[in-house]
């Protein structure tokens, strides 16, 4: 029981009793399919086929209405037509049941809503959960159920898959028979009415048969919560993501074929990585990654070493461990006396290892064997080009030996050979075997790539996020004020009192109303200063002549009072005019830029990257999920390509980094605090040296009343 | 005659006669297997074996000596051990055959270049050409010639493979017969001590045979007479090139093994991109291309069509388009009228087309032969998710049929099919018969951007180099007294008269040696100006206190004079002080960066990038090889990411972009008209308004004494 209550969707996955709503006796039919495959499948409970027409299905009685069944059902799957759907979910929460999947299309995805929410408001009252609609199903290797339409004889294993797409993930099934990975589970998510994947998520992180996690996303819906789903799901087994939708394009028909909104592909990517999700452009790489995760023990180390009997692969290899973040074991001493005794003068005893192209079976089981043994080596990437010395019938037995030897020793080896009709023979044969072999360099070194991006990720100490101490009090104040000004963007000095309030440094500055508060204003600051127009008539203060700069003592301050109101007289008569406003002229710094938005799919984010000019034309920006540790927080910052600028180039101090965190949690934590904040910019954001600070030398906010949302 | 005259190698792929120094009755010996290929192979001319035991090998009469054959000899095998192989060429020399290609191992490759560069003058002063050392040999399909010692059964076909590594090579022949891949050559380069890739490129170039060529690269050694020779090839045929040497450390790895300079991969990669050669990262997406290029035709226009029966892997390939540089077909119109019929009210006639999954075989016929048919539509993606629905048999004849209509109508198509074991099947089956499937959707997208590529740089018009007018004269001249001087580089006054004698925009300046000629400079040249102390004894000015900026008017000229002298006089008391510099104040314009280098492997290459700061951080730098077009040239200053500083970002003004196009064509030509300069810089470069030109505010020149090389 107490299993149960911490996997509230235990009865999901493992069904007591199943009943089918719309069974039927014609095999071409959805209704006959579903109960053909979980009789078929083995499913461990009992199954109720519910039609109208009475009789039998497979041996087993139907029942005219779920209502008669006498039994508790955990689970129903609905295939009738789109109209009689929402009087099935009727009679299944008169009934109780506890889960219901919904086959049926024609809901969200072509528009229809409404009857969906219906549904899933019909379902919540009873207690119950919906899966879907429009889904071809799941299967559990855990209780033998295939309540899928489509697939048949799916292999238990140690993969779970989760897929936003039907297509793919029917495909995908019998993708994974070619590969012989075994799966624990595979749910079909369809439009995602109430159980999405964070739900789903929360099951498998406690399934003990569950060894990896692969999903196919389209468009995140309830992302905060997936968030928090994912990172206590990748601390205890790798979550792999395929999304499509990456492009512009992509993202726009991604968006007319699922009808939900796409989202921005780079803050998805970003919280991904945050999560320590590792993402897949390619089916081929997930499933290459799956398996060799499900497969391979995780490196105990950072180091790898690269066996190859062809210089030319070695190197192709050790490029792609460059690309994939795999670093080679480098003790010369070591290398030279564990590998010397199998590699001829003509090769290479430095990692990549080449033995070169007479090298024998028993070379290759003396050479790989090494690394198992090695206390010092961590992994091995073992590569073969095809010669006319090496007898292929000895290659199989060499790379199964070898293999068991590094699982005995706990540590992951990855396959490469490259040749004829022989070698991709054996390579078949050892696929099938689960052995970890590809006929390329780029996938073997990409999937311990990605173990290796797991271990790194799970090493990781897990921090308490900032609560940085912000007068959110006074920020709500300034809000309230916008808002009932009926405004959705903070004045100037609006922005800067938020950032005082928030304990993030703005130039000094202040408003004179004539010439006289002016200089005294002035004098009070000290030189340099900038002077502004203030007036709400004169948006673009630079065309109006109202802006004065490097004003340096009294008589410039004098000078430049007259000027800017001559000139906006001029400009525009009409214009009521407020003031001027004297500021702090702030030194240079570097400049860049951080934000934190609203995003829709996953919340609070925030944003940094080079600021100024650059942001929008080298694009050199990240993003993470907000709330954050100051270690996450500096992860975004170092993740910038100009980050070296933080660091200090060309002989330079080092900056304010952790000013920059600081500005960067600051941010975040005042969108959470005022739920009216939809967006806030400072660009740019000037950093001085490490222990100087930095300065907010313009900010942008902008709010929305959340009540005009409802109108 | 004349098609001999215009292919010098003709002789060396399709040789009349051809001995083989070294052949043995042991049938494990290499001098064995060539003998045995050739006889196997069905070589067309004479087959002559040499070796001190007499007697006939596989039925042939065995010749003692090279120089006992009557009939002339065009191609020599010699497969002795190293230390006979000179006396080997020295007979072959006496024979005058014309080729000779050499598979003993043991010369330059591990440090023995002594007796390669003996080998091949003995080879040359008898016009003699030398294939090797260090080679498995070679395979030409119009000849019927299999010389190598590994591969039998190669196919005949339209790709020739050029390998720079041995063991890859003889795997990679393997690896074409299990693609059903034919080759029309595959030539094994080893150490290129004599024929290196642009002379077999010259060969193939004009081949009937060959339509695709795929070369492994690991070190390019002439890579001047390579540029000329790929640029010439890429207008007649696709040129695939795979390099290892990528990453920093492979290229360590790839020096040590081929014993020769890696390079600059940066540059590697920008060259190959300049001629228009296709650069695969990986062998699998090598192989693909190649047969896809082989088996494909060109497009005739830039769009494309997605059909699907998934929606998921409909965007998937929409990413995968805009990562590959594929343009989609966009008339909603003619997609609604010509895909209506076959697609359903919940699928989508936009692109991607989604025929969803309930197609059957006839809807795809349909949907697949409206863009071969289409005046409009200029290349296909097919994809296919294994569905319930659709019965698997009917797939390969559908792809069949619908690739026959794409041939018919002269247009590529690729096939991407995810599914089970019957799926697989079809496309290992479709495989063989050379129907371009695939089991991902990227590497079906990957191949069409492949061919997409192909036909653009086809498309360029060649366009005549640009041949600046420079005063040559006067730039030798400063170099030569810079080399008299003995110095390696050009101080900054003679880096600027460079630059004027090259037409190159550069601040005003002069030079004053007391304080009244600085006056008289200062009120001549115009404000505002920066000082700098001249004095070969101070590198560093600004620590001496010897730079002055924002000069305004003459006082701040005597003032800053008596300032730098005394600060300079403090720093270094010993110093000689040769007078100030005074130089116009430039305004600050986009600040890009320049150069000119001489490359070990490609001579003379421009580069340029983001400027200042920033070229080091942000690494955005293009390269070409010179000479340039001018469209060239601007395709190089497109081609970077902060190209849109160039355009004008909010609201500025477009630059001079031409300018800078002309700066760095005539950088190159300052280069290529003095042999001394090894490397030029203008960092920063400011780029002011159109019209308004540019000026080079630093400028850095090294030379170098041609003749120290010598010593």
């Amino acid at each position: 029981m107490s299993r149960e209550k911490s996997n509230p969707l235990k009865s999901l996955f493992e069904p007591g009793n199943f009943a089918v709503i719309g069974a039927s006796r014609d095999e071409k039919k959805i209704g006959h399919a579903i109960v053909r495959n979980l009789l078929k499948g083995g499913f461990k409970g009992g199954i109720y086929p519910v039609s109208p027409k009475s009789g039998e299905i497979l041996g087993m009685k139907v029942y005219a209405d779920i209502r008669e069944i006498e039994d508790e059902i955990d689970m129903v799957s609905i295939c009738v037509p789109s109209g009689l759907c929402l009087e099935a979910v009727r009679q299944c929460s008169e009934k109780r049941v506890r889960n219901i999947q919904i086959i049926t299309s024609g809901f969200s995805e072509v528009g229809n809503n409404r009857d969906e929410e219906e549904m899933v408001a019909i379902a919540k009252s009873a207690g119950s959960r919906i899966l879907g609609p429009n889904i071809f199903g799941m299967y559990c290797g855990a209780s033998s159920m295939n309540s899928t339409f489509s697939a048949t004889g799916i292999n238990p294993g140690s993969v779970a898959i989760l897929t936003q797409s039907g297509a793919l993930g029917i495909a995908m099934i019998g993708k994974t028979a070619v590969e012989n990975m075994g799966l624990s589970a595979i749910v079909s998510l369809g439009n995602k009415s109430d159980i999405d994947e964070a739900d789903l998520l929360e099951y498998l992180i406690d399934d003990a048969s569950t060894r990896v996690i692969m999903m196919y996303i389209e468009g995140v819906k309830k992302g905060e919560r997936l968030i928090r789903m994912l990172k206590r799901t990748t601390k205890e087994k790798p979550v792999i993501v395929i999304k499509s939708g990456k492009s512009k394009r992509g993202a726009m028909a991604a968006a007319s074929h699922t009808g939900s909104l796409a989202g921005s592909d780079r803050i998805f990517d970003s919280i991904m990585k945050q999560m320590g999700v590792l993402r897949a452009d390619t089916l081929e790489a997930a499933f290459d990654w799956a398996k060799f995760l499900s497969i391979c023990p995780e490196p105990g180390g950072d180091n790898s070493v690269i066996v190859t009997n062809g210089g030319g692969i070695g190197v192709l290899a050790t490029d792609a461990c460059e690309k994939f973040g795999i670093d080679l074991y480098d003790n010369q001493d070591v290398l030279k006396s564990v590998f010397g005794p199998v590699t001829p003068s003509f090769g290479s005893t430095k990692n990549p290892v080449d033995i070169t192209g007479g090298a024998m079976a028993g070379d290759y089981r003396t050479a790989l064997s090494a690394p198992a043994l090695s206390g010092e080596m961590n992994s091995t990437i073992a590569l073969y080009c095809e010669t006319a010395t090496f007898d292929s019938e000895n290659l199989a037995p060499m790379i199964r030996e070898t293999f068991e030897r590094h699982l005995a020793a706990n540590k992951p080896i990855a396959y490469a050979a490259v040749g004829g009709e022989s070698v991709e023979k054996a390579m078949a044969l050892l696929r099938r075997e689960n052995v970890p072999v590809f006929s390329d360099v780029e996938p073997a070194v990409s999937c311990l790539g990605a173990a290796y991006r797991f271990y790194r990720y799970r090493k990781e100490p897990i921090e308490p996020y900032c609560k940085p101490d912000i007068n959110a009090g006074r920020i709500n104040e300034i809000v309230d004020s916008v808002i009932a000004d009926g405004r959705n963007s903070l004045l100037a000095a609006e922005g800067r009192e938020v950032m005082i309030a928030a304990g993030i440094n703005v130039p000094k500055s202040g408003i004179a109303k004539n010439i006289g508060d002016a200089v005294d204003l002035a004098e009070s600051m000290g030189y340099p200063l900038v002077m502004k127009i203030v007036s709400r008539d004169i948006l673009h203060k630079s065309d109006a002549g109202g802006i004065a700069l490097d004003l340096e003592n009294r008589d410039d301050v004098m000078h430049a009072y007259e000027a800017i109101i001559h000139n906006c007289r001029s400009y525009r008569p009409d214009a009521s005019i407020e003031g001027v406003e004297l500021a702090e002229m702030a030194q240079k710094g570097v400049e860049i830029v951080v934000g934190a938005i609203r995003d829709a799919s996953f919340g609070p984010v925030v944003m940094c990257g080079l600021g100024g000019i650059y942001v929008e034309v080298m694009k050199d920006v990240s993003f993470r999920s907000f709330p954050l540790s100051v270690n996450e927080t500096m992860g975004m910052v170092r993740e910038l390509r100009s980050f070296p600028l933080l660091l200090g180039v060309r002989g330079e101090q080092r900056k304010d980094i952790e000013g920059v965190v600081d500005a960067i949690i600051k941010l975040g934590a005042i969108l959470k605090s005022c739920d009216r904040i939809t967006d806030m910019e400072i660009n740019p954001l000037a950093v001085y040296e490490q222990n100087s600070g930095l300065k907010a030398l313009d900010v942008r906010i902008l709010v929305k009343n959340p009540k005009e949302d409802r109108t």
